[in-house]
């Protein structure tokens, strides 16, 4: 495969795989969720400390979910493959039972391709909403 | 070079970089700053929409030191090379007057080799800061 061909293939295969994140989160599927991760898997999120591996994980997300966030819509908005690495930069927004939408931000997510599949290693992220919001 | 030692190399060249961002800062040089990232870099500040470019990136530096930010550090954590691009997480701490933190957090920034360069293209970052800190 030429270069291009390659990054777009890994970016269709990246793409299927946030749309898989999208599915498990918006059926209230923490572990499935975790498991989209690396077993190194790190979530850098605000006001906390990096959590470290996929227990972690799950329990942030969980927490999330039980705090009434019901859906996430995920925007990848770039995507490059590094032969096994990926780096995405994308879209987020969170919403609450009756489509209320919570939250709105960016992410960027290193991927790893792991036992053929890309798994998020690092994801962070941030709001776009100001304080007051 | 073998792989390892391409990415030993990359590493001093990126850590380098971080140097000279730390250096700009630390001395009030918003412009000096802006210019470490690509001509179509990008920042994700929290409670702001992506900010694209350097002028703008350098007016958001430019107003973090208005507001008292008088010092950066900046620790790298991980950084991998691929070919062109890499990719570093690391962790912040900001200093006002007399060494004072008000803030730490963490960061992960996408660096591209540009004319022989090595210059942040995306750089987003969170506090790990409770709200009521």
């Amino acid at each position: 495969m030429s270069t291009e061909e390659n990054n777009a293939a890994v970016r269709r295969l990246i793409e299927a795989a946030v749309q898989q994140f999208v599915v498990a989160f918006n059926r209230g599927d923490a572990a499935g969720v975790a498991q989209l991760y690396t077993e190194d898997g790190q979530i850098l999120p605000s006001q906390s400390e990096p959590i470290v591996g996929r227990p972690g994980i799950q329990a942030f997300w969980r927490g999330a979910m039980e705090m009434g966030v019901k859906a996430a819509k995920l925007e990848p908005v770039e995507i490059e493959g590094h032969g096994s690495t990926a780096v995405e930069v994308g879209r987020y927004e969170l919403y609450a039972a009756g489509q209320q939408r919570v939250d709105k931000g960016k992410y960027i997510v290193i991927w790893k391709l792991t036992q053929g599949e890309w798994k998020l290693w690092r994801d962070i992220w941030n709001t776009s909403l100001p304080p007051s919001a």
